[in-house]
């Protein structure tokens, strides 16, 4: 995992959520419904991952909800609010994730009122619009706490403060939460997570609701009683196990392995930006500290990460939701940046197994990989 | 995992899926999504997965969605075909599983017309009130193939032949994928799965689609292109690695595995009955080859299901799903089951990893659990 940049994708695998998973692997798995010794086991586990989950987030474990991932979080929360009757605005901005983003144009067909805010060059939305949209008829806001693609981190304790009373604010915390510090503040009634984004495994996430929504909240999955009816299926322990494991080391390190991520991104960026003109810095210095994302002014995003793989890096363009995709990503778009620089986007993402000197090489490879591109352009 | 009875609620995780994860847990992880050279080989663990569960149950690769387990694969196919205009009528049989129980309620409370068709004793539905539903209305039919708490197998060609051209038809085998044959039979629109009644672990399941339905089916979870589009979020490529593990061992062993378990369940049968009067047998020497289900007259499910846990035995009165709910289960209510036995249900659930021995000595903790029972019934 030594060349691994691309943590925003999915983290590589903790060493305790690894742990995890052999334990519930020797364990063999059972149903934590079931009445029998294996299954109050199984249970004591999920109760444990929930807790060490609630206390990732500052909130209380019965607030605390097992998903497959932020996908199903996010959909969860405006699906059930798009539901109720009055029924109420969807507010979000042009820099949402696809999950929340195409789950609005989807409701938006159905016929719910969708208003997009502007949001400014340090990707923070126009509190004064959120303000005046929220104070005209009732709405749910759905923002994200970081941005994926950029890293810029959200003003969170402004956009609280703009939203006017009774807004059900949902907020995707799948790349902040155990990057940064994320709770479930008064004025916050939904926070959308992805553990595999942290350390866990993939397939499990949760869905954070204070105790208002809660109460409200139709679930998306019906069926069995789990997870108190708001979310029906067999739980996943094994899964859970490990995201109890991963929030665990993530929150125990969180301060000094994000001083320690930010210290190799500001190097990361002195190595690449000193000798290279023409290269735009889209994270800025106060966004997610694992992420550096960047675009090279006339390259192409395919070549540069084609170029980096063949020297053992991995790196994204923006998204792994949307990779592959030949149309500048909707986030870059809204973000106004300067069409020279819009194919040409790179995300490098860092983690808790990153070290300094694969960062140097990184760097290396990368400076090669502009200039064969400059020349390629050139030629 | 020796004194392991309640494989209906979980199977034991298959030694081959347990192979599986650890190979997963060595890469580390990355997004199936992402370009790099990580992030392909995670895209080819994920298709491998995909073709052994399209194997499994007779379907091309394409129609096999990876989902987060059967419950979602129903609310995926009924909720989408609630919102189809002209509007389908909703029909199931009052055996079916919670997750399309609660879910025909949910829907019919939003308005869906729903019928509920008889069933015989024998776990079948009512063919002719079937064909005559069906043909009256365009239809949404969501019946088990096989039903978890009583073992028995539905006659699924009589439920296809009398279903009227047009029908959709969803059959939720999570009960029988991987214990009996199962396949997307002409007729058949969907199969919901969840893996880990089949010996991977939880969190994960499949929904296995004909191309009729593939084509309209609108999406439960929005967001990224991820499964065509038709399941949005993050693939869980740990869990689908295992998944294909699981179902590439149990497609192979399906045959005999299923008369070893029908013989160790016969030898239980025996053991139990011959010295107990008052024992009746709900599954049929048909059913589901790896299940008993049986009742004692007079006595309660959880005080047997406590002495059997004491002595090493994890067992089970039905669906974990409902597990500690003090009401008679919604299955043995529609079965017509005698009332002095509908508190003493037990099932007793078998898979890949039971032995001989172990069925004896469940055999023998069982008579002295239920001369306990008789005798404090008495007392």
């Amino acid at each position: 995992m030594h060349g691994y940049f691309d943590y925003t994708a999915s983290s590589m695998l903790r060493p305790e959520a690894a742990a995890a998973l052999e334990e519930w692997t020797r364990r063999g798995g059972a149903n934590p419904s079931s009445m029998h010794q294996r299954g109050r086991q199984a249970r004591l586990a999920l109760e444990d991952a929930r807790r060490a989950v609630a206390e990732l987030v500052g909130a209380a474990p019965r607030q605390v909800i097992f998903t497959s991932g932020a996908t199903e979080s996010n959909n969860t929360v405006m699906r059930a609010m798009a539901a109720v009757s009055p029924p109420r605005r969807l507010v979000l901005s042009g820099l949402e994730h696809h999950s929340i983003v195409a789950t609005a144009e989807d409701l938006e067909r159905a016929g719910t009122a969708v208003t997009r805010v502007r949001v400014a060059s340090d990707g923070n939305v126009d509190a004064r619009e959120l303000a005046g949209v929220t104070a005209k008829s009732p709405c749910v806001v759905a923002l994200g706490w970081a941005n994926g693609e950029t890293g810029h981190v959200t003003d969170v304790a402004e956009v609280v403060a703009a939203c006017a009373a009774g807004t059900i604010l949902l907020l995707d915390a799948a790349q902040a939460a155990g990057r940064i510090p994320v709770s479930l503040a008064p004025g916050i009634d939904a926070l959308a997570m992805s553990a595999h984004k942290f350390g866990a495994p993939p397939g499990i996430g949760a869905l954070v609701l204070s105790d208002r929504l809660r109460g409200q909240l139709h679930p998306l999955l019906t069926g069995g009683p789990q997870e108190w009816g708001l979310r029906a299926g067999t739980p996943n322990v094994a899964g859970a196990m490990a995201t109890g494991a991963a929030a665990h080391a993530a929150a125990a390190s969180m301060d000094c392995e994000a001083a320690r991520l930010r210290g190799l991104r500001e190097r990361l960026w002195t190595l690449v930006s000193q000798p290279s003109d023409d290269l735009l810095r889209i994270t800025p210095p106060e966004g997610l500290p694992n992420t550096l994302t960047l675009a090279v002014a006339g390259a192409s995003s395919d070549s540069l990460i084609a170029a980096l793989d063949l020297a053992g890096f991995c790196v994204s363009a923006g998204s792994a939701c949307a990779a592959g995709s030949p149309e500048p990503s909707h986030v870059v778009t809204a973000l106004g940046i300067e069409p020279r620089y819009r194919s040409g986007i790179l995300r490098i993402s860092m983690g808790w197994a990153t070290e300094p000197g694969a960062v140097d090489e990184l760097a290396a490879a990368l400076l090669v990989a502009i200039r064969r591109a400059k020349a390629a352009a050139a030629a």
